[in-house]
């Protein structure tokens, strides 16, 4: 049975129940008017909201059907919708509290499939570990090609934001979570080794890719333990890192021993795919990590690894990221441009 | 020069200084963190945020080239985006306070025509009349077909949301803006009369179509004014009325001769193509007229024209839109089922 055969609101119906996770705070006073009116109402105790957008379309964000013969589930792509939205506010240093969905379909796509993308979100924000973010609303169309869109909506509960620009000469660098692990997925999802085939270990590399983690706790956490800078690396540590690195007017040095403690786990799916472990660390981004920077004397808390120091530009030197101080070259995705 | 030549952050780069009119308050406090970061930052005054989202796709919700002949532009495109996402907060009461965009595009896509898009998001902010709403970020993508998402968030500024649920019995059915106009507009679009032969008046019908100008006056004017109930009619009259006496357990009748009133400009048109403009008046939502219930003494606020009145349902008869006591069978626009 497929979308083309309900309504808008019959689809709905089919649904909410289903967001009812993702709902569960209501109790807790998150969500002042849940879906059913023109808008929602969200609370913001502090007289702010932290918002964010983010999309993914078939066939460019994921494939429906990978070369590696995987088939990407609704649950993935309702998984992944949560993850990424959620790790924009986690990197503000705030507290997701709601999202909004826009849903667009072919109109063959099974209400299956819908029901599963409904099952991935609210099991994504719930084991995520974002527990005051309710499912505010949402809108249904139909297009040529799947795509989701997701804006959020978080609170910084009365503290400063921690922005991509504090980044200070002397600072700490630190990542929580990992990276390299979705872009390893990506190539094995790409390749001709079949799914079926993967070991456990290859499997966890595909999921990263497909359910990625990000480390919603270290967001909050990084902000009460001082982090001056704070974001998402969702293009890749180089390309995030130069993104600091220029709104901190800073170089971020990066440690090479840290680069071969993060790459030595993806060594031997490199190795099946003739692929190269350091670049994946340093190009792959869809894992959500979060890059940080410390001050000099902070205790990193639990989850942060020291990957490098912040360090002043040399004169007539611009910003931008060095591995043991020599310029980093490799790229990370871009929508646009190779 | 096609999208496809850029990377994100340049067209970024090509399309915030246009947005600057959207952003011109950010001086009035409204956007506290502008884009750039993870996430951006928009005040929310009374501790509450009204959110919805809303979302418009290329041969789905517009045709890039109609069978009249006429090609939407981007400033349609945005202008539109801009219009319905507004009249969702004014149809809470509420007033607009920031958007986040995402802007899916095929590689082919010209630069101008995004440009073009920019311009006209920031000049249907402007000119509908929401000055404190700012564009506080987004995210542009690829995908085959061109595809717009727009997250809009509001402020109540203390005041109580005004739902569709609240309509009684006894209480005046009140519109604001117009219905049927963006529905005739359609269809002149997809007749086979040229765009070059519209009259002025013809042509005002396709404008209302590709750029709506919902009333955003009139949302907080009729909380002011005690409405008991207000909805955005975007998917018509008959449609939407029914959603809103179904949440408010009532009946709305609605008065001929107001309906004859509304049909008599949509007349001609309905002529030339052999359509039937009170078919228009009755499905046709696109306007995002303003949809109230007043209470039975109020004097109705400017702008807002009395077209019938709400009533108990009949013991054993379920809610619904009525025509002088009859079933109104005439239903709007469903993205999924006619």
């Amino acid at each position: 049975m497929t979308v083309g055969g309900l309504s808008e609101g019959e689809l709905l119906a089919r649904i909410f129940p289903r967001l009812h996770g993702g709902n569960a705070t209501r109790d807790a006073g998150t969500l002042l008017l849940g879906p059913g009116d023109d808008a929602a109402i969200v609370a913001a105790p502090d007289g702010r909201t932290v918002i964010s957008i983010d999309t993914q379309v078939a066939d460019q964000d994921f494939r429906l059907e990978w070369n590696n013969g995987y088939r990407t589930t609704g649950y993935d792509v309702g998984w992944k919708a949560a993850a990424q939205n959620l790790s924009d506010i986690n990197a503000m240093g705030a507290r997701a509290t709601a999202m909004v969905v826009s849903l667009t379909m072919p109109e063959d796509t099974a209400i299956a499939w819908v029901e599963d993308f409904a099952d991935g979100l609210s099991a994504g924000i719930r084991e995520l570990g974002a527990p005051d973010c309710a499912v505010a609303g949402g809108d249904l169309g139909r297009g040529r090609e799947l795509a989701v869109s997701v804006a959020i909506v978080g609170s910084l509960d009365g503290h400063a934001p921690v922005l991509r620009s504090g980044a200070r000469p002397g600072d700490i660098l630190a990542l929580a979570g990992t990276v390299g692990r979705a872009a390893a997925g990506l190539a094995l999802l790409e390749s001709d080794v079949p799914v079926e085939t993967l070991s456990p270990e290859q499997r966890e590399l595909l999921d990263t890719q497909c359910r990625p983690r990000p480390p919603l706790a270290a967001g909050p956490l990084a902000r009460r333990h001082g982090a001056t800078a704070l974001m998402d690396i969702s293009d890749g540590l180089v390309r995030d890192g130069t993104r600091m690195a220029a709104a901190s007017g800073a170089v971020l040095d990066v440690d090479p021993a840290a680069l071969t403690a993060l790459a030595a786990p993806l060594r031997p799916a490199a190795v099946l795919l003739g692929a190269d472990a350091l670049e994946w660390v340093l190009g792959g981004g869809e894992d959500h990590g979060l890059l940080a920077a410390f001050p000099a004397r902070a205790q990193l808390p639990a989850g942060f690894t020291a990957i490098g120091s912040v360090k002043d530009p040399a004169p007539k030197d611009s910003t931008g990221v060095t591995i043991a101080g020599k310029p980093a070259h490799t790229v990370g995705w871009d929508h646009f441009a190779d």
